[in-house]
C-alpha cells in the first residue's frame, strides 16, 4: 500500500435543528463580519436564510449576503464576492447551500486572502498561501465539498471548468441537518447519490495495491448509498435515508475512502467536467451518463478491482470468468442508475453533442490533465474521444 | 438515529519514514520549545529518539525530554511534566510512544495550561478551558489516543484510574509509521488489536437505533483487525498487516464508528479500568478477559446487535434462533481471543483477585459511573459484581 496523508479537520454538527448553532460556531472560529454566500431562492423560500440572519443578529455578528451561485459555479460571481469581501472587510465565509455555494465560497476565500487573480489557482499557475475561515450549512448532499479540500469553478471565458484542491479551503465547520434536504426535487436527490458514490468509486478503481480497511469501508459506504438512494426514490421524506446519504456524502470525499491508494482514477470526473463545461448539465447526471462507457473501456486493465466491485458492492453472483463477473457488475451499476432515473449515456442525459463537440471535449480534457490521466487505465486524448463516442 | 458531533482534526502522516517530517509539523503548529514525552527505553534503543532530537536540532527547535510514562500512566509523572513545562516555558508537547505517553502528555497539557490541580478534570470536578498543542509519533497501535479526545490517568493514591475527554486534547498531528511497531512483543501486538476492536465494539453494542453507514463501516473495521491480528501472530514483521491495524486503531477511536449512536456501552472498559487500577495488567488483555463474561451477562437485552455482530463480524452461520446465533458469535469471539493468545477470564489474565477484591472493584466501578451505566444493558453494582465473579 502507499503512504498517505489524512486531514479532515471540519467540525461536523449532524442532526435536526443543528443550524441553531450557526452563530455559536462562527464565534468559535473567530468570525465577526460574515459573507453569507448562497445559490438560488430555495434557502430564502424555505425560511432558512431568515433563521440564519436572525441568529446572527441575535449574536451581534455582522453580515452581508451574496446569492446567485449556480451549478458549475461561475468565476464572475467569485470576483464579485471577492470585491464585496474587500469592501465590507469580511473575516468569515458562510456558505448556505450545496456544492455550488461552497465551492464558490472557497474560491472567494482564496481570491480575497491572496493577491493576484484567483483563477491562477484553478489554472494551476500558483498555489494559495492563505484563506479565511469558512463555515457551511449544507442543504444538498452531493459534492462532499463541506469536508473536502476541493472546489470546482467554471470560467465563462471558454467555459473552462477547473478544480483546485488545498487544505486551506477545508471548512471549519459543517452543519448538516438532513431535514434541510427533504424538499429537493427527486432528480437532484438522485444526482447527489450518484455524485457521492462516484467520489468513492474514483478512489476505488486503481491498479495500485490498496488497503483492506479502506476497501471494505468504501464498499460499505457504496452499498449504503445504493440502498438508500432507492429508499429515497420511493420515500423522499425518509429522514434516516436522508441522513445516511448526507453523512456518506461527506465521508466519500473527505479522503477517508482513498487512504493508502494513489488517489484513484478520476477520469470519469475529468470527462464529465468537459461535458459540464460545454452543456451545463447537472454534475451527478453527467457522471452517470459517462461512467458505463468509461468502465467498459477500461475494465480489462483493472480486472481485479472491477470483479471485487461487482461482488462486494453490486453483489452479483460469483459465477463465470473474472471478465464476466466484472461486466455483470458494470451492467448492475447501470441498472441501478436507471432504477433511480439517472442517464447511462449522453442521449439519456438530454444532450446531443456533434462529432466536433466530442473532439473538442476530448481535446480540452486531455489538455486539462497534461496529456493523459487515469489509474484504472491511463487514458490519452484518443481514448477520451473513444469513450465520448461510446457514450452517445 | 441520534444526532451527533464529529470532530477529528488531527493531521495524519501515514507511512514509512514519516517521522522525518516531525520538525516541519511542529513548526506548522507553532511549536518553538517542545517537551518530548515518552515511556521506557525502547524509543531510545531503537534510535528513534536520536532521530527526532537530531531533526529538532537541525530545525533549531528547542526541547526538553521526560521519559517514564508507564502503562496505566501515573499522576505523579503528570505533575512532574507540568512542573518541567513551567520551568522551561514549553509551548508544544510531543508524545513519542503509545497510549501511555500520549495520555500522559494530554494530562500534562491540561495541567500546564490551566490553573489548579489537573486531577480535578479526571475526577469530574471541572473542565479544562485550554491546552497547548500536542503532536504524536506513534510506536504502538492500540489506544487510538493519537486521534481521540480521551486520556486515562491512574492516581496512585488509591489506584484510581480515570478518563477525561476533551476536544482540547486532540493531537494536532500524528505521525504513523507502521515500521515503528514491528519490534513490539507479540503479546503487546495482540493486546493492541484487542483494544482497537473494543473501541468500536463498545460503540457498536447499544440498544438505540443506529446508522447503517456507521454499522457497516464498523463491521468492516472489525473484520479487518481480526484478520490482520492473526496475520501478525504468524508474521509480526508484515508491513501491510501492521499498517491495517495501525490505521484501524485511529479510526476505531476518533469517533467515526460511533456516529449516530448514543455513544455506546463502555461497560467493558469501565470494568477493566478497575482491574487495571488494582492489578496493573495490560489494558487490552484486561478487556479480553472481561468481555466474554460481560457479553454473556447482557446479550439477551441487546439481542439484535449481538446477532448482527455474530453474522457480520464473526461470520458465523445464520442458523438457529437469534439467541443461538448471538451465543455462537460470543463463542467465536472468545475463540478468536484464544487464537491470538489473549485471555478470556481473569485466571488466564494471570491474576487471582479475592472475593473482597471483586466486591471492592464492583463498588469502585459503580461509584465511578455514578451508580450505573451501559447501553446494551444498564448495569448496577450487583450486576458488575456478578460479571466479575463470572470472569474468574
Amino acid at each position: 500500500m502507499l503512504d498517505f496523508k489524512y486531514f479532515a479537520p471540519t467540525k461536523v454538527l449532524f442532526g435536526r435543528n443543528t443550524e441553531d448553532k450557526v452563530a455559536e460556531l462562527i464565534k468559535e472560529f473567530g468570525g465577526s463580519k460574515v459573507l453569507i454566500h448562497y445559490g438560488g431562492g430555495s434557502v430564502i423560500r424555505s425560511g432558512l436564510m431568515d433563521k440564519v440572519t436572525g441568529l446572527l443578529d441575535e449574536a451581534r455578528i455582522k453580515y452581508v449576503k451574496l446569492g446567485g451561485a449556480v451549478p458549475n459555479p461561475r468565476l464572475q460571481l467569485v470576483y464579485e464576492g471577492i470585491e464585496l469581501c474587500k469592501k465590507e472587510n469580511v473575516d468569515f465565509l458562510l456558505a448556505v447551500g450545496g456544492g455550488s455555494a461552497i465551492d464558490s465560497a472557497k474560491a472567494i476565500g482564496y481570491g480575497y486572502a491572496n493577491s493576484g487573480d484567483v483563477w491562477d489557482f484553478y489554472a494551476g499557475k500558483r498555489k494559495a498561501e492563505k484563506s479565511i475561515p469558512l463555515g457551511v450549512i449544507l442543504t444538498l448532499a452531493a459534492t462532499g465539498s463541506e469536508m473536502s479540500d476541493s472546489s470546482v469553478i467554471t470560467n465563462e471565458d471558454g467555459l473552462i471548468k477547473k478544480g483546485y484542491s488545498s487544505d486551506l479551503g477545508r471548512a471549519k465547520f459543517a452543519i448538516m441537518n438532513p431535514e434541510l434536504t427533504m424538499t429537493l426535487p427527486d432528480y437532484q436527490t438522485a444526482c447527489g447519490c450518484t455524485d457521492i458514490m462516484m467520489h468513492t468509486m474514483e478512489r476505488y478503481f486503481t491498479k495500485v495495491e490498496t488497503m483492506e480497511l479502506t476497501d471494505t469501508m468504501a464498499e460499505a459506504l457504496l452499498r449504503t448509498v445504493k440502498k438508500n438512494a432507492i429508499i429515497l426514490r420511493d420515500d423522499p421524506k425518509n429522514y434516516d435515508a436522508r441522513a445516511e446519504v448526507m453523512w456518506a456524502g461527506s465521508l466519500s470525499h473527505n479522503g477517508l475512502t482513498g487512504c493508502g491508494t494513489d488517489g484513484g482514477d478520476w477520469m470519469s470526473h475529468k470527462l464529465e467536467h468537459e461535458i459540464g463545461g460545454l452543456f451545463d448539465v447537472t454534475h451527478g447526471a453527467g457522471l452517470a451518463a459517462i461512467w458505463g462507457s468509461w468502465a467498459r473501456y477500461v475494465y480489462k486493465d483493472c480486472l481485479h478491482r472491477f470483479k471485487r466491485y461487482a461482488l462486494n458492492v453490486m453483489e452479483v453472483e460469483n459465477k463465470g470468468t473474472d471478465e464476466e463477473i466484472a461486466l455483470a457488475g458494470i451492467e448492475a451499476m447501470e441498472d441501478f442508475y436507471r432504477s433511480i432515473n439517472m442517464p447511462t449515456n449522453l442521449r439519456e442525459l438530454g444532450i446531443t453533442p456533434t462529432e466536433e463537440d466530442l473532439v473538442l471535449m476530448a481535446h480540452k480534457c486531455a489538455l486539462g490533465v497534461g496529456g493523459g490521466k487515469g489509474s484504472a487505465k491511463f487514458l490519452k486524448e484518443e481514448d477520451m474521444l473513444a469513450i465520448y463516442r461510446a457514450s452517445m
